[in-house]
């Protein structure tokens, strides 16, 4: 099995509901290391596993509709707690809807799997991980 | 399936049987740091693989039964060499033992797994992981 | 010259006002990894330049009062934007201002310089340094 | 399951072939921070996956081989594009093939599974993994 | 003094004339992962020391001009032995030229110093450091 | 100003006597990840600091003096606490007499400065720095 992982990140704020959260919900923020890792048992014709630089286009678009804002005034996240871990499932159903609709090129249509990690800080970070 | 790590360090004294070991027989020691991962196939309500504070909590609190102390002179290690490997799994069967016993809270009951990995320097590392 | 580093982190929201900003003119958030350096010509008597334990309370205890929080809520940042140069800059302060009350210690009245790092991502990070 | 991970790197020359890879098509080269796993369900007498002095010898050996090379003069890549997938198989199979040859010591027949990693730089890594 | 740094990397070939590089006589190649930090007594108006995107890219465009080539192809270096120390030195005169003649903004002629620094591997790199 | 860092480590037992080190009185020990860096004003005929194959072997001279032991069962440690701040300068101090003693070459005479960081884990690391 092979992988390709590329990393951005975004800045966003947000609150967390629940006492479990502590001093974190109140509104705060967070700075995302973003790393997206794509899967596959066989590389293309030209030795990949995906053209990096679509991808990184690719997790940029998907990361630009999140950064640089509230997430407690986004619609889309207005019954669920933005957490690391559901951000991270976020950012990979994402991902997963570019590639099939082609955005990763037709090689990508045989990815086998998708990884996204997280990383809120140098002592924490979250994964999600899906078959494709 | 999701994952949360946390990470945390220990510094001990030990020294290591057998010849493969080299200088390392001798007393020497290490800084470990320690990176826990705990997955889960799906979220609790509050959309977490696991409250991270408490996680951290329990993580120190089973390092610091190992940390500032020489190995060597510990009765539960007696019989076996305290590797890096070893180490990692001594580490994650502790962290086990507490989800079970609760400490994690109710819904760590349904962690799937663990993950414990400790970097013993720049260059290398070692991890154990188990079901649970 | 010594120095001794410890780090630790904060995770903010705010907003920047100006052009120059572009998206983070809109409420955003940053989780920042600080490196507090602490310098000084010679060593005490135990051979430190500070007590790491002491000094790592002290920005434990600054950062706290940052951390978990929306900066452009707060009254003494009214006046300023709160770029990770700025935050730089306020925390060296208060950590000058606690050594000088004691909080590091006797020996910490020695020391002969602070310099502040946040690290805002990956790729970018500002630092703020200053005798004392 | 145990797994150990050593770090080493290597510099080379390269040129890629195929419209995808833009810019990259020119003779460039790269640094790869390689990082070798091996995974094994137990441990043996002495308490380890893998003798770390032997395995840092034979990664080192299949490192020196490509390393300080410009990959596109070399006969054995001569029909394929040395991209940081395919390098990452090649070097995964060359470890493969030195442990089933004895080069890590009688126990590392045991092992189970090899992860390579290539980081090519801070935002880009590539994966190969194999079971042995 | 305040300092902001940026990160970003380049792929070159090369090779070095001199007995004293062993086996980096030979054609080969490097990523450098590109710091360049910029020095300023006081910050802007703004509260910043240098705007972060237009840095940023400076830094690209000065990256641009070295990088997914063989610098033994370059005129420019025809004369020079292409260290990482002297490349450190060329991006940081390119930088300073960029910023003289206004690219990175007219608060930007107030900066006091450039540091830049090419980490060529996980474990050496090299640094340029000079006054504006 | 020109610098070069190289990267090591070693790993040591040791104790720390003074109740300002709390648990670190006790036996135990630490991984130090050992970067030094070799500043001078100007680069030599080949276009480098220092030569980093003899540098590095040099650094590597000076650990292995140090690593795999009990420090507290050095001669040469019985009047002092080995901090990480005290084993800084010992490195330092040691590196600098082996450049005057021409280890590192002719042209490493021309050395203006050292420094060395002793990283004792991913929260805390402490500097020496002196003129050569």
């Amino acid at each position: 099995m092979f992988s390709v992982t590329i990393r951005d990140h975004i800045m966003i704020a947000h609150s967390l509901s629940g006492e479990v959260f502590g001093p974190a919900q109140r509104l705060h923020g967070a700075t995302y290391v973003v790393d997206a890792t794509f899967r596959r048992a066989g590389l293309d014709a030209d030795g990949i596993v995906v053209d990096i630089g679509r991808a990184s286009e690719v997790l940029r678009a998907v990361l630009s509709e999140l950064g640089y804002r509230n997430l407690d005034d986004e619609a889309e996240f207005a019954d669920m707690n933005t957490t690391t871990e559901e951000l991270a499932r976020v950012i990979a159903e994402r991902l997963a809807d570019r590639a099939r609709a082609g955005a990763l090129g037709e090689g990508a249509r045989e990815l086998d799997g998708l990884l996204v990690t997280l990383h809120e800080s140098h002592v924490a970070w979250a994964s999600y991980e899906r078959p494709l």
